[in-house]
């Protein structure tokens, strides 16, 4: 038998090691997301008695038991400065399945973001709320050097973490390999670059388009601008200033959903 | 002698209680930007050693003497989970001076942006990057309800905050007024609005544009809605899902200056 090729490997040791971990979700309004959600896997669930009177719609809906808690001494496992009402529910990342599945066919014309190591919860939560909202098909990170899908994430993402897909694969680069192979067009945004997004997208024509984000700073890893097939800008910055990386994301998302 | 009017009351209100207000910024870049800002009035400034030694190329730029700081008792009073990299600057708020002479004349086409109490200081400091980058020529918020110019919003806006206006104003609905009399156009943005950003970009023509947001959750007030001469919803949102308050500003932002 062959042996199995490298990237599958370690999607698989990713997909395994997400499968065991869990996380904290917290806040009404995140709990409440994730009580609603059939497809989120739920472990355990500390709430309040306020918290509880708020959230029963939800508790009628999910058959999950809350452990009713006080409030001076709240004993889910999070942050002490989380805002979380109340409120705190365990579960299981969610498994949104194979690249290929998500992102072929459909009707509309196929967008993912792709992003290389943002690591901060609140970046990747926006991107989610504007990948949802124009529509794309996945937000693609590395399993490594990413924000995890964690409580502060799920507050920032505001619900969008329960239906964007937010998929973390072993090696960012083989992702993209694979969703040239797939006929995406890969855009990384860098400042620096010589084309504007717009030239490029008309470039892309109406084929499916990844747009490739990098972490303020360090911006976009040499491997990653090399798998590119066009670094473009995004027009109109003066000498100073730069967007930060979830608002670029929203820009570029726009500018796509524009051109259709 | 008349009666001065109401909003000029409150806009010398207003810049007297700002001007009687001081800020600590934090952290190696915010620091470094406001001592290069020969605009900014610095009053104090406190560094640990290794903090001067990075900050030596600004220290020598600015005539301010640093009193030098035990790391493990850094005397400035910042939040203490703030991230001060044993830098912190205490400086007033910057006078931006009258909206009239900010807003008017200039080559391209007059755009500003309007906050209606947005609080969220992360929010506010990625609008003012947003805006420095798409060329506004101020964010205006209302004094109160908003976010003030503090470490952590100077610390979001990455510099932007020593080049982009953000006016604070008595009364947010005067403000408007004052820019409709000046010729802008302000569109309101609403997620249940019944005309789309473009349509009401298109029929602004080419006049300058005040962009209105509001926080999240509560969106414009009323009374904001009332002043605008459009409300407008940025297309493609679905069912579920909204922006985030900096992409929508980003967003509307780019829409504007892909028109012009």
């Amino acid at each position: 038998m062959a042996k199995k090729p490298k990237w599958i490997v370690e999607k698989e040791q990713a997909r395994r090691q997400a499968a065991s971990e869990t996380v904290w979700l917290f806040g009404i309004h995140a709990v409440r997301d994730a009580l609603l959600n059939p497809r989120r896997e739920k472990l355990r669930l500390i709430l309040t008695k306020n918290a509880a009177d708020r959230l029963g719609d939800a508790l009628i809906a999910c058959d999950l038991e809350p452990e009713i808690a006080d409030p001076r001494k709240f004993p889910a496992p999070i942050d002490p400065g989380s805002v979380h009402q109340g409120a705190a529910l365990e579960v299981k990342a969610l498994d949104w399945g194979a690249l290929e599945d998500l992102v072929v066919g459909g009707e509309d014309r196929p967008v993912v973001v792709c992003l290389d190591r943002v690591t901060d919860p609140h970046n990747v939560g926006a991107v989610l709320r504007s990948a949802e909202v124009f529509g794309a098909r996945a937000v693609i990170a590395p399993a490594r050097h990413s924000a995890p899908e964690t409580g502060a994430l799920a507050k920032t993402a505001s619900g969008a973490l329960e239906r964007q897909a937010y998929l973390r694969v072993g090696n960012l680069a083989n992702a993209m390999e694979r969703l040239r192979h797939m006929g995406f067009v890969l855009i990384g945004l860098d400042g620096e670059a010589e084309i504007s997004l717009d030239a490029a997208l008309t470039a892309a024509e109406d084929r499916p388009v990844a747009l490739v984000l990098g972490a303020e700073g360090p911006g976009l890893r040499e491997k990653t601008k090399e798998t590119c097939d066009f670094l473009a800008r995004i027009p109109y910055a003066g000498s100073f200033g730069s967007l930060n990386v979830s608002n670029a994301a929203a820009v570029s998302l726009y500018a796509v959903r524009q051109l259709r």
